[in-house]
């Protein structure tokens, strides 16, 4: 649908140690998150051996291009994305200014409070009501009220601002992949200028590193001051076939990690694994967690795993299970 | 249209020397092909301004975005810009396959020399140059093509690759910027996919950084591989009011630095430097240098100059003249 570190520190001046100094440590594990088990020893290896100048796999640092989903794999999708969640209660905001809602679909049953309606409503329905709540004022605008909406929205069943509920190993993973010089991109489904307001805060990853679906904007001069309008007409769609088509059209360069968890990403991996020559590593997450996250992936309207998970063993690709290999999710 | 016509370095362990050093020597200038003039010290004192932490005008480094132009900006653009100099050779290339162009504008007039006739049949006709030249084939059939022409073909007036007509002190420039913390992007109307092969290499711009017009791709798997063709369909223009659009949708950031050269890039120096707060520089190259590249502006086809010019001095947008601030073009 639309819907991390090891820095060699500066010294200084000062003289050397006259006295003999015992053995280095190894060095700290740069993913102390994630359990000891094959998928982090995969994902080590192969950043190991796309950096290392002496394997045949190296890869030179300015095409280490790391791509990840957002909704799922980065933060929680569960029980509905929350884009979804802040559009639906920005329509419930906007609605007294709207009184023809009460009679349109999706609007009524969603003011309604009839779930099932709006779901009848279909990708249509969903357009719209992204559409409604997304458009219609500056750029500069729509950023200030998802800022807002963030600072002040709870999830219903972690009580916590969703910024917080970012996963704590993916975040050491981003971290650990930059510092091996590595571009850490989202490649999202959802909305671009839902995420840039704060992905550089939460993740480290900079606007300009972010791709997501976007609604057209028209450039316009008013009282001498320069905006840009938000109009209402989905000018990209960033999930499945166009996420392949985003990544070019945005990156201008194949990755050679990439990472998702549902059918929205399927062909993510493959454009990103498959025919490309070279060490490539495609991850999906698998919600198996129903104790400290969700349970979730063949049935699930949301965030579906479905053909990926089918297709993950012939195309070698890690799956990641929250439960296993997971020692702290938040 | 697509074609609008002090780092401190680490100082080890050693110990500090015991004589007292000389003073030291004052840096080397970072800008030298750049004539000791007021424009040269607008640029510079612009820069010191936002990167000295102890400035009012301070900005942080991750919002130090430098957005340049590139046809007449970077490199040549006289007498024709060389992403259209590459499509009529490949229309001409392609002719003996497509035989119904003998009868069909505006690939008749090409394929006859008659300039003049291509000229008549206005924007949709360049139009459908580019479409013909640039679509059909994978995204990465269509990198080879642009790498293979770049390889070959000569500019008619300086007899060298075009690549070769890179400006010196634009280079200096972006040199300058990154190594003060700035991240530099290009915008341009010119193709995204034609730049973006080369533009690491020649300007030191990741693929990632180059925004510019784009035609529509399609995800594809034949035979297990996947690719991504060319559709003959524009996605998106990137000029003039374009341009703001453009940055806002890869960038996701005002830059607080634009540099360009025609009408086209009217729009984004105004976003970048009207209404903002804090401090902006937008630049405009003046090209008045007839012995050394070209001079032109009001009336030329091709990069005209005309409304920014004016535009310039209420703006408080610096006029860069080729023949008076260079020392050096190429």
């Amino acid at each position: 649908m639309l819907l991390a570190i090891s820095l060699w520190s500066c010294a200084g001046s000062q003289p050397a140690p006259a006295e003999p100094i015992a053995a280095p440590a190894p060095p700290p594990d740069p993913l102390p998150s994630w359990n000891k088990t094959a998928v982090k020893t995969q994902i080590i290896e192969f950043v190991e051996r796309v950096t290392d100048p002496d394997s045949p796999a190296f890869v030179e640092e300015p095409k280490r291009v790391a791509t990840f989903d957002n909704d799922g794999t980065l933060w929680v999708e569960q029980p509905l994305y929350t884009e979804l969640t802040f559009a639906v209660s920005r329509v419930k905001e906007l609605a007294p200014t709207h009184p023809e809602w009460k009679r349109q679909e999706p609007f009524k049953s969603l003011l309604a409070g009839n779930t099932a309606g709006v779901v009848a409503t279909g990708q249509r329905g969903l357009v719209e009501i992204v559409l409604a709540s997304h458009t219609g004022m500056s750029t500069a605008l729509f950023d200030t009220i998802v800022v807002d909406w963030l600072n002040k929205a709870r999830h219903p069943h972690f009580d916590r601002s969703y910024t917080e509920l970012a996963y704590r190993p993916q975040l050491e993973l981003l971290a650990y992949l930059r510092d091996k010089g590595f571009k850490t991109f989202i490649v999202s489904g959802g909305s671009v200028d839902f995420m840039r307001p704060w992905t550089e805060r939460v993740y480290g990853i900079p606007p300009d590193q972010v791709v997501g679906s976007a609604v057209a904007t028209r450039f316009e001069i008013q009282g001498g001051q320069p905006s840009l309008l938000r109009l209402p007409e989905v000018a990209f769609v960033d999930d499945k076939a166009g996420k392949p088509v985003g990544i070019h059209q945005f990156i201008g360069r194949k990755p050679i990690f990439a990472f998702g968890n549902s059918d929205g990403d399927l062909e993510m991996l493959q454009w990103t694994t498959i025919g490309s020559g070279g060490a490539r590593l495609g991850l999906l997450l698998h919600h198996d967690d129903a104790d400290r996250e969700y349970a979730y992936d063949r049935d699930s309207m949301v965030g579906r795993l479905d053909k990926a998970l089918d297709a993950a063993p012939n195309a070698d690709w890690v799956v990641v299970s929250m439960k296993n290999d997971w020692n702290t999710v938040f």
